[in-house]
């Protein structure tokens, strides 16, 4: 293999395959970046089974070949390299790689190409395309409302459900459930309901960015799922599991409803819970009466925290108690100036809306707290 | 006690004392900011016994009065506070103190003023005074030099060494030393030899740190240090014990002297030592031969690197390998555009200084390697 490309390309195209290299692969060969030159085409691999990329990039092939270099110094040496081109060529009488740029020379060792596991195209049986935007915003609105305890998959993923050109993403940690939905006409005639990992979907936040939407198509298998995003391609195995049923969840009406500024809530909640944080449940009390709403925390070990804040409640008034994060969460996926939280009782479910937006919703459980 | 100052400045002042808080205190009451009211006065302490750190503030006095708040809480309740004014007043009722700032109600329990340790003003035997660039300057020029093996505590340290309005700050591991040394008229009639704690003297960086030169007042006794500085007042602990003879270890003359482009071979030798870092010892391996050093590394798990760049070499040429990171390192402490390399033999001390300045001193042992 010799070969010439652009600097700035190879290490993008090389940021975009490392994150499929998991930070203590289960072989050495899984640390290694597949690269294959032919055709004016130099195509990236990496894979840890669960999640795969491929990376295509435009390159002057002098000599066609395969190589496989460390994942993580390859991406360290092309990165610091002197100059806008880099040259690799294969030396094949002590196995290993030359990658020079200017006065900068290195020689990697070769990893065997044929240990490389073999990534197949998936031939899916579902097939729709998203724009890159429009996906990306499901996954900010959602994704934050996972778990992380590995010991229930099923909550470590977005669901999603594909019905009648009707999409919904959702999210959930058995105490939250975050959910956006979307009307797309044209998406597929299939129905669909697929869980994928969130620590996968939070990757595509940096993957598939573009200034101008582009297109992602998505096809499907009952285990594992692709997307192809303009030199991109990548496959991820799904979550098996039955996920809970979201419209069961969301209760239908709310008695309470207060329209809230988000900045002015958010400073002021941030504040409060400095007290409540170091605390197992990071518990925030809050009392809405007339127009305004009282935050507050105390924690024995420290002392008390407390701001008023001016609302439009429309309804009664109502003293309920959360989990700080899981209202801090929601704040930052949200855009609009104002949001909509709504109540029925101190002890059920509540909901935070943006204004003028109905498409999103996250319901929050409540906290019991001493005096209820 | 009840005040009222700015918030700015009362943040700026608790940072500044938060430096004497161990992230671990021995005892409760060290987590504490000491605080005391009177005469227009809010004066701030915070010690770990090793170090003291007082900073006094203008504020509007409305009752006089002492308290110790948790510094770590303190800081964030204060920072993120809205508004430009804070207020504070203890409740003698519930033992707790109100810090408010317009709808932002914090109380914090107040810790017994009483337990606080006393920390009395040093009266030293030496006093002299250097000004704060100028003192800033000497600790950035040989502070990274020291160890952080506090089993040997003369090498966590660096030395003052005052002989005739000649000052010498000094600091070594025992592999490389680095040294400035400076004439200063009118000084102070008295020899001095102590040894301060690097760890202080890097958090100076920060704390004596102004757009205009100001003094620095400094007093010492026998086994103790304090700095005047502006509102700020420390005291440190010094490290006992004796310091290496510098001038042993400084070689007297050189056979090699290279000239050499600060950040050409800075960048060379960053790329290079990409393939070493990983190894304990970081070796990198220097060809100095006609008007050129070729820069070169290998690590038999990964491969080899190699760059070439152009110097100006006086003096026969040399192969000398030396640990990354003791060059990196000094060059990151250089001003200078270019620098000077000197060497005698492949393992004996090698020096590097800076052209056009000879107060500058660094010194570095070269490592021992299989082709010796």
């Amino acid at each position: 293999m010799k070969i010439t490309c652009e600097k700035r390309e190879l290490t993008q195209a090389i940021q975009t395959v490392l994150k499929a290299i998991p930070s203590r692969p289960q072989m050495p060969i899984l640390s290694g970046i597949y690269i294959k030159a032919s055709e004016n085409t130099l195509e990236l691999k990496a894979t840890d089974y669960e999640l795969s990329i491929t990376c295509k990039i435009d390159a002057n092939i002098n000599e066609e070949g395969t190589i496989v270099l460390p994942g993580k110094y390859l991406y360290e040496v092309i990165r610091t390299l002197p100059g806008d081109y880099v040259e690799i060529k294969n030396n094949e009488t002590d196995n290993s790689v030359n990658i020079s740029s200017n006065a900068a020379q290195f020689n990697l060792l070769n990893m065997q190409a044929t240990d490389f596991p073999i990534i197949e195209k998936l031939q899916g049986q579902i097939n729709f395309t998203l724009k890159n935007n429009v996906f990306l915003n499901f996954i900010k609105k959602t994704s934050f409302a996972c778990s992380t305890d590995e010991s229930r998959p099923v909550f470590t993923g977005c669901l999603i459900d594909i019905n009648n050109n009707n999409i919904v993403m959702a999210a959930t940690n058995m105490h939250r459930l975050a959910l956006i939905r979307e009307n797309i006409g044209n998406l597929t005639n299939d129905n669909l309901k697929i869980i994928i990992p969130a620590k996968i979907l939070n990757e595509f936040i940096h993957i598939f960015n573009s200034d101008i939407p582009e297109d992602v198509k998505i096809s499907c298998t009952h285990n594992k799922i692709s997307f192809s995003y303009e030199n991109i391609y990548v496959i991820s195995r799904l979550i098996e599991g039955q996920f809970p049923d979201y419209n069961r969840v969301i209760p239908k009406e709310f008695k309470t409803n207060v329209i809230i500024n988000k900045s002015e809530f958010q400073s002021a909640l941030d504040r409060v819970s400095l007290i409540s944080r170091s605390e197992d449940y990071n518990i925030i009390h809050f009392e809405f009466i007339d127009d305004r709403v009282r935050i507050s925390s105390d924690n024995p070990n420290i002392g008390k925290a407390e701001e008023t804040i001016k609302v439009q409640i429309e309804g009664p008034g109502i003293n309920i108690s959360f989990n700080a994060k899981y209202i801090m969460d929601v704040l930052k996926a949200i855009e609009n100036e104002n949001f909509i939280f709504s109540f029925n009782q101190p002890l059920t479910t509540a909901s935070i809306r943006e204004e003028n937006n109905s498409n999103f919703t996250y319901v929050v459980t409540p906290v019991r707290t001493k005096s209820m």
